[in-house]
């Protein structure tokens, strides 16, 4: 095991091809279902939405598919990205633990997200799509659409929830300075949105909201086409190029395989992302670690939630998915890690939940932030709110180590810096963050609007 | 030459030694002077506000002065800093030109001050210094400070100037999560700002107040001491490691010497940091680059300035120092690239520019924030405003080598990201960017107040 602090690999090392983890598993997910039929959708459902090419990764039995050259061509202006060792944090906390992260901050949008956006821009270009819809809540996914939309020439149009647009206005500038162009949402311009402005003119909107005003616009015009930053099994395939390098750079470093790999979730993208090929590795009898879910305690779909079919968003236009769900009218509190605020959860990962394949845990807010100062002082790197719960399940993790001596082997995602999450940082600096308690009437209240089939 | 976009190295390629150019040089820069007796100032004046090595560096004559094994564990945790070759940017211009720039934005405060931030604190850390302070405008050199000294377990205390203490909350936020203490300038803390306040409640307040403030506070306590985040020559010193990597990443792409290389100046250490260890090269025989530093028009200290003495701060508190000023009274205009609002320059710069060892230009803050745009699309990364004149010139260049044919090989610094800097790209894509008119008549009243030595 060497000395380093930050394990970096050369561009040539850049993962040539993503792998999909569903032919390695003993049964596949359920697909999703037609709300209307009740019967599995096909690819003619979903191509006034998608390219082929992202149809067929979405089902494909293929344990590789090839990263294509144009697509390498963008991923080398961030990856691969630095491996850290937490040196600096793991003195902090005297933890005879080693503590690993893989940090996707360095990206130019400063998350996990381009990873997918880069390609899901690449092949609706090839495809001739030329203008890309999407929503975005506090503008994290639409931002690195909208760097990816510029690197292939295409345009691209973000519904951002207004509260955020009108409360966090420096990630939509963002967008607009790659070019993006930004509506809040509800929006005069769509049907869907028109609708709610008429009924509430004030609406603050949501992320269900915005989805349907993207997905209208997707639908009506033959060139454009809309892109989904989560939760699908090809954005989950495109995130391993995470897991991949860091498979690498564990080798670089001669270090044995983790024993404990964390991530946190919303979608699930960048957990799965990195603990993917860990686990092709371990079910090939490489490795044996445990392998960790993080979720807000005011959205826990896998640790509270039922598994079962919903719809993605909140106004009921998408396909029915077999997900942990706390069901699609389940508004979530306010809590600052907006990434992680979602109702459901990719139905992949759910499935593989359901096979015991990793297990979940619920935090709440104040530790994480609090895991984040620490983190921030010790190696600099400032986390969003989103891996702020994964860094507290380190330290509880690396904390349990230093009671009982193991010096295991941490591994976990840093997502994403907090540059555009200030304002959050500020309020728990004044002591104004709260924990929120979610109440099982609650879940239950919501869990009643799941359909029937 | 081969073909990667980013070259990195691996840590263990981290400098050792930092580069002093002024053994090289054909005469030394004039030492300052104290105002009162108008001798030049030894240790003993120095010693209250610096510990004596960094005195040592600031007076060394030795050619390369060792970086500490402490330093080393600290840059390891964002050096060496990637070089990239703009590949789309020369698309998006269709120029022949091969653009290069090193990026230090990836440091955790997102610029290259915490190059000498860290041994500045850890040398004070090692000389039994307790607690640091200093003054920051819109809070990137405070921000640096602090996650220096928080490394180090020192105290940091920021005079922050009002104006941006109250505008730019998010800098000053990121301060307080690595631990730092923040004061708006003017303070009542102060007796240098209370006296201020006592005559203008409402001060926006200034650098020159801000330095008074955290001077006076260091000068009073032995256990505390002042740090300075450019224009000085150990400054200027520590920025080398910029040079000496882009020289080993030139030599691992198999690239020529640069022809051209451009970096902007407000205190000249950024630039500096860059050229210094090519310019060594160059007075050996190796490479002949032109060398162009790139002010901004509404302070344009090498163009318009005079070389003569003048005080370092607007109060006139410091050493009398020989550089290119526009008098220490100079109130610049509100452009956004606040890191370059400084009366004076380097002196160490304004020496060699005087030697005609590298040349200068000013621009204007619309040509550079759109320079900006311009790569941020083709590149991804936002500049902060600072670099963005570097960059408006990069492209000027490149410009010039597509109407010549020549394939000039040119190199800048991007010496930071814009993320804290969202309202200002805000503004210029509102059209609401002015560019300053700065008349002689203005100029030639500030210089009214040079000091008659």
């Amino acid at each position: 095991m060497d000395e380093r602090t930050k394990i970096t690999l050369d561009e040539s090392e850049i993962p040539r091809r993503w792998y999909n983890v569903i032919p390695d598993l003993p049964e596949p997910p359920p697909p999703p279902l037609h709300p209307g039929t009740g019967q599995p959708v096909g690819p003619e459902d979903l191509a006034p939405l998608f390219p082929m090419e992202l149809i067929r990764q979405e089902v494909s039995g293929d344990r590789y598919l090839d990263i294509p050259d144009e697509v390498i061509d963008v991923y080398r202006l961030w990856r691969p990205t630095p491996l850290f060792r937490a040196r600096r944090l793991e003195k902090a906390l005297g933890t005879p633990a080693r503590i690993y992260y893989k940090y996707e901050g360095v990206s130019p949008a400063g998350s996990h997200k381009p990873n997918t956006a880069v390609p899901q821009a690449f092949y609706n270009a090839a495809e001739g799509t030329r203008r890309l819809t999407t929503e975005t809540g506090a503008g994290q996914w639409g931002s690195a659409l909208a760097f990816a939309c510029a690197q292939y020439g295409i345009d691209c149009e973000v519904w951002m929830v207004r509260a955020s647009y009108d409360q966090k206005p420096h990630r939509r500038t963002l967008m607009r300075i790659w070019g993006a162009t930004v509506h809040a949402s509800p929006s005069p311009i769509t049907a869907a949105g028109a609708k709610i402005l008429a009924d509430h003119p004030d609406s603050p909107g949501s992320l269900g909201i915005a989805i349907s005003e993207a997905v209208e616009v997707a639908a009506a015009d033959p060139f454009t086409r809309y892109a989904l930053g989560s939760v699908l099994n090809h954005v989950l395939l495109h995130q391993t190029v995470i897991g991949e390098e860091a498979l690498k750079q564990f080798a670089a470093a001669g270090e044995r395989p983790p024993d404990v790999i964390i991530g946190c979730t919303g979608g699930g993208s960048n957990f799965a992302g990195l603990f993917l090929p860990f686990l092709r590795e371990k079910l090939a009898g490489r490795g044996d670690p445990v392998i960790r879910a993080v979720e807000p305690a005011a959205c826990p779909s896998f640790t509270r939630g039922i598994y079962a079919y919903d719809f993605g968003d909140t106004a009921g236009f998408t396909p029915l998915m077999k997900m942990h769900t706390l069901g699609h009218d389940f508004i979530p509190d306010p809590v600052h890690a907006g990434g992680l605020r979602y109702h459901g959860m990719s139905p992949l990962l759910s499935h593989m939940y359901e096979l015991g394949l990793f297990e979940a845990v619920a935090k709440q807010q104040r530790e994480c932030f609090a895991a984040a100062v620490t983190f921030a002082k010790a190696e600099g790197i400032l986390p969003a709110p989103e891996p702020s719960h994964a860094l507290a399940a380190v330290i509880e993790e690396a904390n349990r180590c230093t009671a009982s001596g193991e010096e295991k082997v941490l591994l976990t995602a840093l997502c994403g810096h907090g540059h555009f999450d200030m304002t959050a940082y500020e309020r728990y600096l004044a002591g104004d963050i709260p924990d929120f308690e979610l109440s099982q009437p609650r879940i239950d209240a919501a869990l009643a609007s799941l359909p029937r089939i």
